[in-house]
C-alpha cells in the first residue's frame, strides 16, 4: 500500500498561487489554503470544495509541506515569524517551499531559523507566468539541500520542471539575475530602436534584422513588436515586480562586494522609470522613459524642433 | 542569348573579401581583385587563375560593379577619392557595393559624390563571419535605392541573403546597432555571472538557466560556455572591430541628437576594455575587464581578502 | 602721435554682445555692429549714436577686427562663409575674434580657411555672464597664435582678463571642459541632497556642511540655496546652453578617442533633462529630473507610498 | 567649586585617536585609553603618564564618556556588543560618542540598544585629518539628541568645531555624502584633464582656469597639481577609506529607495579602481584607472597608436 500523500498548505492564493494550488489538487494532494485576502481564499476553497484554513497557525499545524507564494520576502517573514505566524505551529519534519521571488539573504536567514526547530525551508521561485502556472509547466529554480528538494520533488513535479541551482538562496538569486539580463536586453534594444528610428530605419525592420542576427534576445523576439511597436504596453508583468527583481540582483552584488557598473545603471534606469511611471505600469512601458530621455520616439525620424 | 554577366572588381581580398570573391568566381562572374597588400592579391589571383588588377584605376575602369570590403570608412574614402583612387575611372552607370562595416554618414557622402558622375553606391555590410562568407550564406543589410539594389541582386545573391533596410546608409547603421544590442547582452550576462558566482552559483548552471529563461540572448547561447567559461577567448572577432561598431552606433546617436545613456555606458566599458586589453584581443575578453572592476572572477565564490 | 585705434565690428549684439560692444565704445574704439535681429542692432546703434552696419559684408569691409559673439558655431560658419557672409570682404591683415562658446574643431577649420586669405582668427570665449560683460571684467580663454592674441590684447583688455590656453581651439575646448566639471558638481550635489533628505537631514544644513568641507564646489556655494532650495530655478543660464557645452566637451572626447564614462553619463543626464524640461528651462532645473528619477524631493523625508 | 570633569575613555588610539586623546588630556580630562593593539595603547599611556585600561570592560566601567574612533562600524559593534565588549559595563547615564566614519543604520541600532540600559550614544565623525586632530580644530558632524550633544559639548569643543546635523545617524550620513560629492568632483576633473590633454591643452593651465571659473572644487584646488600632475599620489587618504564612504553613501540610498544614477556610477568607478589598484593605494590614484580606461594619460597629447 502506497504511503499517504503529504498534506500541503499554500499561503497566497493570488495570480500565481491559485492555479498552482489547483494543480496540486488535481495531482491528488490534500490542499489547504490561506490568504490575507479572506474573500480570495474563500472563493478558491469554495470552487474546489475545501475549507479554507482559519488561520496561518491552523494551516501550519496540519501540513506536512507549506508553500509560500507571496509578494515579497518581507511578507514571507511576517507570515512565518510575525504575530500569529506559522513558525511556532510547524511540526518537526515539515518543509517550507518558498516560491516567492524573494531576497536570498533573507531566505538563508529564514532557513537557519527554522532549522533550529527541525523544519526545512528551501527556495523555489518560478518562471513562466500565469499561463504555465495553470498547466503545471513552470520552470522552478530550486536552491537548498538536495535531500529536501528530493523529498519535495513529487509536489514540485506537479507544478513544473525543476533545476537545482545549488545551496539555499541560489534559486532566488538566479531568478533575480535572469531578470537582470532580460531587463538589460530590453533596455538596450529600445535605445537601439530610438537611434535607428531617428536615422530613418523602420522599427519593425530593425526588429526583424535583430531577430536573425547576433542582436537577438528574448525581448526582440517576444516583446518589441507585441507590446512596444503596438504601443499596447500590456505584457501583464508589472514595472514594480521587475524593479523588485533588479533590486534583489544588485542587493546580492552589494552584500558580496561585487562591483557591476553596467547592471547598476540598468537598475537605476528601470527604477527611474518605476518612479516616474508608477509601480502599476506595465514593465514594457520603460520604453516611454527611454523615449523621453532620448528626446524622440520609436518610429519618429524627425529631429526635435 | 543571355546578356553577358557584369564584370566585378573587388577591393580588399582579406579574411572576408577573399572567400566572397571566390563565391563570385564560382557563380560565373569575371572577377578582378585589388589589395594594398600586393602579395595577398597576387596569391588570390594565382589560386584562381586570374591576373590581379595593376591598380585601383585599372580595376575601376574595367568593372561594371565594384565591391569594397575594407577595414573602415576612412580607407574606403581613400580608395575611392584619394590619390590614385577609383572615382575618376569609374564609368557612368557603374555601381559601387560598399560591404565594409562602415560609418553611415560617410557612406551617404560617398554616394552623393559619386552620383554627380552617374555612378551609384549603396551600403551592404554583412554578418555571418568567415564561415558563411565561404559558403555564400551571409546576411546582407542593404541600404540604398531599390533599383540599385535590384540591379545588383544577382551579385549579392551569390554571397548571401539580402534584407533591404531602407535608404542609403541604413545598412551600415543597422549593422552597428545590431552589434550594440549584441555587445550589451554580452556585458550584462558577464556581470550577472560575476554576481551569481560570488553568491555561490555554478557558472555553467547559470548559463543553462538563462538559456531556458527570459535572460536568453545570443551570447548566453553561443559565447559564454564556448569562449568565457572555457577561458579560451578565441571567438575570432576582434575587440577593435566591436569597439569600432559601437563607436559607429553611438556616432549616429550623437549626430542625430538621440540621448542613449545605457548604450553610451556600454560603449564606454567596451572602449575601456579595448584600451586596456589592446585592439587585437578577442572581443570576448571584455569579460576580463568586468572581472577586474568587480574584484572577482567568474566561478570564484570567495570574497576578496 | 598715437596710432589710430583699430575699427572694431561686432556681430551679435545679444545679451552678451551688447554690453561688450558698449565697453569697447567706452574704451574709445570706433565700433560698428550687426545682428540678424535688425531691430536689436538698430536700438543699440541709436542708443550709442552710431549707424548700424547695413550688412555683414559692409561691416567686414570697414573693420580691422571683427568680434563674433553668437549662439553657436553653426551660426558663426554661416556669418563667415555663408551666402552674404563676411569672409570675401575681410581685408588681408584683419583679425576675427571668435567669442562664441563654440566647437573647437570647427574653429580650427574656420581659422585655416581664413588664413589662406591672410586673415587671422582665434577663439576667445568668455565666462562671467552678463554682469561682468557690463563691467568689462569677463574671464577670456584665448586659444590661438601668441602674436594674434598679443595684437588684439588692447581690445580684449577692454572686456576682461585674458588667459592664453594654447593653440587655436583650446579656448573653446577649455570653456566646454570647465562647464563639464561645473555641471557634474551640480548633479552629484543634487543627488547627495536627495539621499540625505530621505535620511532626514535638513537640506540647508547639508549645504552648509558641504561648503566648509571637501564636498565644496561652485554649485554648493552659489547655486543650491539660491536657485534650488528656494525653488526659484532662475539663475539666468539656460538648460540648452549647458547641454550645448557638454555636447562640445564630449564631442572633443569622441573626436580624439578619449573614453570618459563619468563625463558621458553626466552629459546624458543633462541632455535628458533638456529633452524633458525643454531648452528654455533654467539649467538649475536639472534638479527636477533628478528628483523624478529618485522618486523623492529635496527636503522630503517620507518614503514613497 | 566647579564640578569635577567627566572621566573619558577612548577606544582606538590610532592615527586620529591618539592626537585626539592628547587634546583631551591637555584640556584637563582624566583620560584612559584602549586599543586592540596593546603596544600602541601602552606607548600612548607611557608618553602621557597614565595607565592603559586593562580591558574594554575596565575602561567602560570607569568612564562617564566613551569615545570610539575605529576603522568601521563592524568593529564598533564588536567593541560594544561582542564578547568582552563594553555594553554590559557601561553605567546608566554614561554617553558613547561614536566618532568613527560609520554606517548610519548601524549607528541607529547601536543607539537604540544602549538606550534600553540608560546609556546614550550619538555619532560625531570628523573631518580635517591628522593635522587638525593634533590642533583640536576638527570639524565634527554630530547626529543625535540635542541634550546628549549639549552635555558632551565641553569634550567635543576640545577636539574641534561642532555642527549639529540632526537626529542619530545624520552625522555619519553627512560625512559619507560629503565624500560622495568630493569624490565625484575629483573624478570628473580627471576626465576633463584627459580630454583636454589629448586636445593639446597643458594640464596645469587647465587646473588654473578651473580654479578661477565655475569648474572650481576642492580637488581642483587642493589635489590635482599636488598629487596628480606631480605623479606623487600621496595625499595620505587611502583608496579603501574613500570606497568605504561611497559604499555607505549609496547604502543609505539603497535602504531608503533613493535612485541616484550619477552617484552610483561614481561609486562603481571608485570601487573598480579600488579592486584594480588595491585598498592601500592612495585615493588620488583613481586617476590611473581613468587614464587606463581613456586610453591616454594626463598631459599626453598623442593619439593612441
Ligand atoms: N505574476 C507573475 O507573472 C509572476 C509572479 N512571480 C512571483 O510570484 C509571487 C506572487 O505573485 P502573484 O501571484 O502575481 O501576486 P498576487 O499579488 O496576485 O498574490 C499574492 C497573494 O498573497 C496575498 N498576501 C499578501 N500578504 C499576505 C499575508 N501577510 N498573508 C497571507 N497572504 C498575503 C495577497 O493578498 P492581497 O491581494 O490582499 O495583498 C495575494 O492574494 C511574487 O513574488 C512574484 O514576484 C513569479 C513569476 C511570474
Ligand atoms: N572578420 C569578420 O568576421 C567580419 C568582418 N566584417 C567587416 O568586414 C570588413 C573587412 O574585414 P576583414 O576581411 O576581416 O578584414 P581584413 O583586414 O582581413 O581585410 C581587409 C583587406 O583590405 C586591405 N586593405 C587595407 N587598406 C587598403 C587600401 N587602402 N587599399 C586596398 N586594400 C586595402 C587589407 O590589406 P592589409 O592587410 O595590408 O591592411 C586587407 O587585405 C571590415 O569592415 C569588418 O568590420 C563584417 C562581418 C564579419
Ligand atoms: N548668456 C550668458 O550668460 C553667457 C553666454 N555665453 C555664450 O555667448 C554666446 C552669446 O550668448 P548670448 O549673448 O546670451 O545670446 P543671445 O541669443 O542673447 O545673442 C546672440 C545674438 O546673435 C544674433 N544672431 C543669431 N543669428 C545670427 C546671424 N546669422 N547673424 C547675425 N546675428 C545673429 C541673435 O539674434 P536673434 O535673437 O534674432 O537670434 C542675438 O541677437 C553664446 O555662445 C553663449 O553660449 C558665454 C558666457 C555666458
Amino acid at each position: 500500500m502506497a504511503a499517504p500523500k503529504p498534506r500541503v498548505g499554500l499561503v497566497g492564493v493570488g495570480a500565481m498561487g491559485a492555479p498552482m494550488a489547483a494543480c496540486l489538487i488535481k495531482a491528488g494532494y490534500q490542499v489547504s489554503v490561506f490568504d490575507s485576502n479572506a474573500q480570495r481564499a474563500a472563493a478558491f476553497a469554495q470552487e474546489h470544495g475545501l475549507r479554507p484554513a482559519e488561520s496561518l497557525v491552523g494551516l501550519a499545524g496540519q501540513s506536512d509541506a507549506v508553500i509560500t507564494i507571496l509578494p515579497n520576502s518581507a511578507i514571507v517573514e511576517e507570515v512565518l515569524f510575525g504575530q500569529g505566524g506559522m513558525a511556532p505551529a510547524l511540526r518537526r519534519g515539515a518543509v517550507v517551499i518558498e516560491m516567492t521571488s524573494g531576497v536570498p539573504s533573507k531566505t538563508v536567514a529564514f532557513s537557519e531559523r527554522l532549522a533550529r526547530q527541525g523544519v526545512a525551508l528551501f527556495d523555489a521561485p518560478v518562471s513562466g507566468g500565469v499561463p504555465r502556472a495553470r498547466t503545471g509547466e513552470l520552470t522552478i529554480m530550486a536552491g537548498g539541500e538536495q535531500r529536501d528538494i528530493d523529498a519535495a520533488m513529487p509536489i514540485l513535479s506537479a507544478l513544473g520542471k525543476v533545476i537545482h541551482t545549488g545551496r539555499i538562496g541560489t534559486g532566488h538569486a538566479m531568478k533575480a539575475l535572469n531578470n537582470l539580463v532580460s531587463s538589460a536586453g530590453f533596455l538596450i534594444g529600445i535605445e537601439a530602436l530610438l537611434i535607428g528610428s531617428r536615422f530613418g530605419i523602420d522599427p519593425a525592420t530593425m526588429v526583424d534584422v535583430l531577430n536573425v542576427s547576433t542582436g537577438m534576445n528574448n525581448s526582440t523576439q517576444k516583446k518589441f513588436k507585441q507590446y512596444v511597436l503596438s504601443r499596447k504596453f500590456d505584457s501583464g508583468f508589472a514595472m514594480a515586480l521587475m524593479v523588485k527583481d533588479l533590486t534583489i540582483a544588485l542587493g546580492i552584488a552589494h552584500e558580496n562586494d561585487v562591483n557591476a557598473p553596467f547592471a547598476e545603471l540598468c537598475r537605476n534606469l528601470w527604477a527611474g522609470a518605476g518612479a516616474i511611471l508608477g509601480p502599476q505600469a506595465d514593465h514594457t512601458a520603460v520604453a516611454l522613459l527611454s523615449e523621453q530621455l532620448a528626446g524622440t520616439q520609436i518610429g519618429n525620424t524627425a529631429a526635435p524642433s
